[in-house]
């Protein structure tokens, strides 16, 4: 980042008021009837209601359209454990997102745990006020035991970004780029540099999409992840290869796809040439990726690249995803978010890439062309079509799976 | 209330969308630009700033004007124990009301705690998200040393506004009262009927501003607090009167003042007529007060009647004090809420009701003439002086007691 960029960082933030995001009044409060509806003494009608039946809370307050982002701030973007207060801007961040692109009302809060436990005491407690959880930064392997066991004691969905997330927007455009490479997910062999949440909700993801295990090759600090080797967990276990390549370079030769959710410059021009004609490079690290775009594509013609960053093409970008997720989650009030549903946002993200692209949407991404193919394998964030398509698939996929409480609308609400 | 209003009440609530208040996005998220502003990889500025100093959290998120409104559910209204969940239209109306009437984003969190100490440590690790904390319809005498010690282990205002709100405006309109009366707040004798967190933090400042303990007879449901008598709590004891008097009707002979918090039509003819002269009535038990201010009225031409009701003269509404107070709090980033604070409150609410009132407020309440007096003792909450003169005096008082963080606004910013 350039100085210039980080002091307009610095102003966005602070001018002309502090943060990002307000609360706002969705109901008249001028007259005193008005006040009478919205609190003393009109509000003991919904007071009554949702005490005779829980369910009502959607019909009188706000909790079905507030998604919470919570965090402990002990993984915050690339830049470790600073607490929670320092994640706020971040959480904040999330929260913006969500009322931009899906207008889901979203407030952070971030929470001083002392340890796993606490947190998860601390959420469920709270959990009541929201119609949904979005987890965030929260480092691993911790997160994985926090997620699971809310999803297990909250009665709303809960949903680590960092981990599914990113999932679902990687495997859309994985698709896409397999598709237009002439691969099959089946058969790809598929290198994967990073072992933290994110990686290995991607790989999971991918298998199960059709991804073997044999053919995944997971690298951590230590190097590629096989059968006994040191400094493992179970969650890394689920991704030991029995190969004999020890070192990311092993891995790389003859690979169709690389995922890197590890740092930058990783990926060197040799193991680039080694992997397979036609490969993928999912070059997410950010904002500096494992191998510049602009290298990549000056030793190989036959690539297609992806990163995480919005000055290159196909950015795997989690806005993608989660606004529209819980968006379909809210509107028919599913439990949680199951495979089902993050499948069905795949295949929504995925396919609209296909499509002919608005040219309001070129203009606004001041990109030039967009046409499916090498160079754009997945939408652009400032697509609207993506809030008409996402929402309604993973509503659907709510339904069909049995944890909608609610039917899938004649006119779905978009 | 009448069938009507309970339907527009739900009505109210339910539509065109469900609860209050939403959330709403203070900066541009237009641009991509924008949003590489607001989020990766922008927001990693901010985060690294307020990871080197906490109290940037202020300048870089909406901390600094965000206040959480928390409940257990466990005294709603007048409604008793009925869990988080049905207390949350309460708590989004409370954030609506911070909103309208202060300008202070405010969001609900209701608690599902197993006891007070979960309540506690729950609320002590979410403090870091807000810039102060609005504890709300907590059931006594749990709320005392949940407030106490919640105050102690946040370092941002922690309040208990059932207590606290509602004893700064009763004491705003009581010191007016008195004034009219021609009576001393020293010397008047006090009965008060209830003994919830409510009438004892009333009855608190009432000594704090010149009440004597001996003119102080305090009710519960057993009657008549009095030393060795069973059922006090250490908060009740404080207001033990060594006297013969046991019940409400004996208390009230000769009685200056009259404060109920309790229940309809407990306050009799003939205990009205055995006060003194000038007496001077609080019944803001709500809707239902002790006593109908025109049976009192019809009773006795020398009375002043207050409650809690927007359809009588002299209403007692919390609305008077919690937006303001926080308003001024938040201002000038008050370490806590302290006495002086509440005091200053106090008197800024009082001297208010002694101006002359604009046209433009009694057209707005449709009440006729407003001047003090016996019908016009307290200001009316569609008052907008309200926030130019509370805030500016609590702020004020913060400084000169010294727990403000930051300096008292050359140009107060109201």
């Amino acid at each position: 980042m350039s100085e210039e960029f980080k002091r307009a960082a610095l102003a966005y933030h602070a001018e002309p008021t502090p943060g990002k995001i307000g609360v706002q009044l969705t109901k008249p409060a001028e007259t005193q009837r008005d006040l009478s509806l919205a609190y003393s003494p009109g509000v003991a009608e919904p007071v009554r209601e949702i005490a005779r039946d829980p369910q009502l809370a959607y019909k009188y307050t706000a909790k079905g359209n507030l998604v919470a982002v919570i965090s402990d701030g002990s993984a915050i973007l690339g830049l470790g454990d600073l607490g929670p207060l320092a994640s706020k801007p971040v959480m904040e961040g999330k929260a913006l997102l969500f009322k931009r692109f899906a207008n889901v009302d979203s407030i952070d809060i971030e929470v001083n745990a002392e340890d796993s436990q606490a947190f998860i005491d601390t959420v469920v407690r709270i959990a009541d006020t929201f119609g949904g959880i979005n987890l965030e930064d929260i480092k691993a392997p911790q997160c994985f035991e926090i997620e699971r066991i809310l999803i297990e004691q909250c009665n709303i969905p809960v949903f680590h970004d960092d981990q599914h997330g990113t999932a679902i927007v990687t495997a859309a455009g994985m698709l896409n780029a397999l598709e237009i490479q002439g691969k099959t997910i089946e058969e790809a062999k598929i290198v994967c540099l990073g072992a933290g949440s994110a990686a290995i909700a991607c790989m999971k993801l991918l298998i199960a999409l059709g991804a073997q295990y044999k053919n995944i090759f997971m690298i951590d600090r230590r190097g590629v992840i096989y059968p006994g080797r040191e400094g493992l967990n179970e969650y890394k276990e689920e991704f030991e290869n029995d190969t004999d390549a020890r070192t990311l370079a092993d891995a790389m030769v003859g690979a169709d796809v690389f995922v890197g959710l590890s740092g930058p410059d990783l990926v060197s021009e040799e193991m680039l040439m080694s992997m397979a004609p036609k490969a993928i490079i999912f070059a997410c690290s950010n904002p500096d990726p494992e191998i510049k775009p602009e290298l990549a594509h000056a030793l190989r013609d036959d690539l297609i690249v992806a990163t995480g960053r919005s000055d290159y093409p196909n950015q795997v970008n989690n806005v993608l995803g989660f606004p529209f997720i819980f968006r379909g989650a809210l509107d028919v009030r599913a439990r949680r978010i199951n495979e089902e549903m993050k499948v069905a946002a795949v295949h929504a993200i995925r396919e609209l890439a296909k499509e002919p692209v608005p040219q309001k949407v070129i203009d606004a991404c001041g990109c030039g062309n967009l046409e499916f193919g090498p160079n754009y394998i997945i939408p652009k964030p400032v697509d609207a079509r993506l809030l008409s398509r996402v929402p309604a698939a993973v509503a659907q996929a709510a339904v069909d799976s049995g944890v909608a409480q609610l039917p899938y609308p004649e006119h779905y609400p978009l």
